[in-house]
């Protein structure tokens, strides 16, 4: 029966995976634009995604702490990697001809020689290298290691997160293409999911058969799943599945971020487990309606708080008591979330090809969470649905 | 046809999910005094393995790099979390009492005065407080960020990372039960998986087969599954599934970091596609007998070295040429890999309940390796297997 698993969405071409040695030459071109201006020589980078949006390479191993991984972005040319042994056939494979590789792990000196001298025969221009050690980013690599580098280094190491975002928040044609084929994905399991649950089911069991369903589908992980259920709502939005069984009256809220060749989708989905209040109806609607909302508010020129406030309206006149998730939606791309936030005070001016969430969400009674999520690519007058539309109606689950 | 999918290892209980409020007051017990013997008024934590370790704590959040979380483990009582709103409703639910909150994202102050005042209230005794920032750890918060908080707090901030892996490196029987079972499930699947692909199908399908397959065992997840194949070895171990399709003659080198309940798995199995050349069959007896000499060099009282020169002598003599992976095994646990290292100059003494990876490996010719690897539990008077023992004969696809 696995035999025949494999689905594709309806008329759906499979992206290519993997990208052209042009799309990196691009990528890596604007960069080095972005990095001229705010006077760095370098980046330096540790973190998978960081490394995968540069290079292309990509590894089961940052599951393993044991060893650090550097890329180093210079101001003119290409990429130069800085890699242990075992990544070395495969970083071979990419665009990158410069790979340098020590015999990790060896604690005493796990690379960071390595990594000075390279980074030391980079032109100096600014004497400044730009590290992730700014919001929303972890240095994938001990810390005091990473000081005692910088000490010995004699070039100065600054943030280089605002920079590293202002490149990854603004995306290519294909990474957008690799982001909808996803959503699509997920959309399918979504509509599916109440012809393969019942009410009775745990929260668990749920978790399982979309997890496989999304799997059969074509994703190729799904990091991210939590299953929340309880009467009317939910109190949290983050954590689970648990062994709680689904019960009349209920609300089943399930997100997801999977991934198709690294990029991820992240929306949610709620279902009306057999008959629920009245009350859930008008709330779903208002949030139904908070979203049309955030996706027409989304704009070239507009702001993120602009995004905020049109969602902000239409939850507060329904009644919302508080929001506890800080914000309406953010960025999505290699990673779940990304800059920028839907948030008071954000401020990021939104331009054409962003890929954005628009999750508007509340508490209408205490414990009794609701929350909608689409996402988003930005073109030039406004905005393209990658998820398939939630429907307007609760979906139940009997 | 998904409805009926959860199979359960052959005659294992599942182990109860969670652990007992007597289990976490043991572990920070044990914490506590090894704290003492390192004089650390509190250990810092950020990371999920530690911070679920010490509460019991999962998220699904974790994939989102927006927001920090913290746990203060001090010298006496229980941990106390710091943690964004979002999270204040699950982690009620934890043993955890003292759990103090603010409204995150706020990239202005993004909990760290709340940090600070916390561990500020904590009796000094030592004047130093233990965090992740050393080998095989990542603190996850942005590390400026991190870096005035330490120049804020006024109590020293040391490594850490030496006293938290010595706590985790033993495991508990509750733990080893949890390891067990994912190593069980992972054991059955790779056993069917012969019967469920063929020759001529790629890795990817290979990938996503045994993934759905060990979902429906009742794994929670599989963060780490690189399945590479290759003419009698492969180049590599750690990248992929990739396009390939297995052919006659082929190794298919499968590794998987499985989990239940948060603890991995993480060993392989080789499988020849067809009919492989015979020096195939002799390399691969030889890691068979090295993996049993790892196994008989695990007794408490010896060294991480001694496991890794009982396998040595087999791989030198059997005609290796190189071994990149740098060690012949690792901790397991929380994470996929955890120390110690297998390793020459790793000195690590081996004392019961440690739970360790046995994996000897050799590249018999350029571009022709071959890996072997087991999972054991250290008991009173050697090893406990883990994994169900890999066949000394090759499993054949056709």
């Amino acid at each position: 029966m696995i035999e025949r698993m494999l689905l594709v969405p309806n008329g759906l071409k499979i992206p290519k995976r993997g990208f052209t040695q042009a799309e990196f030459e691009l990528r890596t071109a604007r960069a080095q634009r972005i990095m001229q201006r705010n006077g760095f020589d370098a980046l330096l980078l540790t973190a998978p995604a960081n490394v995968r949006y540069f290079t292309g390479f990509d590894s089961q191993f940052w599951e393993s702490p044991t060893r650090p991984w550097f890329i180093i972005v210079p101001l003119e040319g290409a990429p130069i990697a800085v890699i242990p042994e075992i990544g070395a056939p495969e970083m071979a494979l990419t665009w990158l001809k410069d790979i340098r590789t020590w015999p990790a792990p060896v604690p005493e000196d796990d690379g960071l020689s390595l990594l000075t001298s390279t980074i030391r025969g980079i032109p100096r221009k600014f004497g400044k290298i730009g590290a992730e050690i700014g919001r929303e980013m972890a240095l994938r690599m001990p810390v005091s290691e990473f000081l005692s580098f910088r000490e010995g280094l004699g070039s100065a190491i600054e943030d280089g997160s605002p920079c590293i975002w202002e490149i990854r928040m603004v995306k290519t044609a294909a990474e957008i293409d690799h982001i909808h084929y996803i959503c699509q994905i997920a959309s399918d399991a979504y509509e599916a999911l109440p012809s393969l649950i019942s009410a009775g089911e745990s929260e668990r069991d749920v978790v399982r058969k979309l997890r496989i369903d999304i799997a059969r589908r074509g994703a190729d992980a799904t990091p991210f799943m939590p299953a929340i259920s309880g009467p009317g709502g939910v109190a949290q939005i983050v954590c689970g599945p648990h062994d709680r069984a689904l019960e009349d009256g209920d609300i089943l809220f399930i997100d997801t971020g999977s991934t198709f060749d690294g990029y991820f989708c992240d929306f949610d989905r709620n279902y009306a487990v057999g008959r629920v209040a009245d009350e859930v109806h008008r709330v779903h609607e208002a949030l139904w309606l908070a979203t049309e909302a955030g996706i027409a508010a989304v704009v070239p020129g507009a702001t993120t708080d602009d995004v905020w406030w049109a969602m902000s309206r239409i939850i507060e006149a329904a009644g919302a008591i508080v929001n506890n998730v800080g914000r309406r939606g953010h960025g999505l791309g290699l990673q779940l979330t990304e800059p920028p936030s839907h948030r008071l005070g954000d401020g990021t001016r939104i331009v054409e090809n962003m890929v954005l969430t628009i999750e508007p969400g509340m508490e209408y009674a205490p414990g009794k969470m609701i929350v909608h999520e689409e996402n988003i690519a930005v073109t030039k007058e406004g905005s393209r649905l990658l998820t398939r539309r939630a429907p307007r109606e609760l979906p139940v689950i009997r």
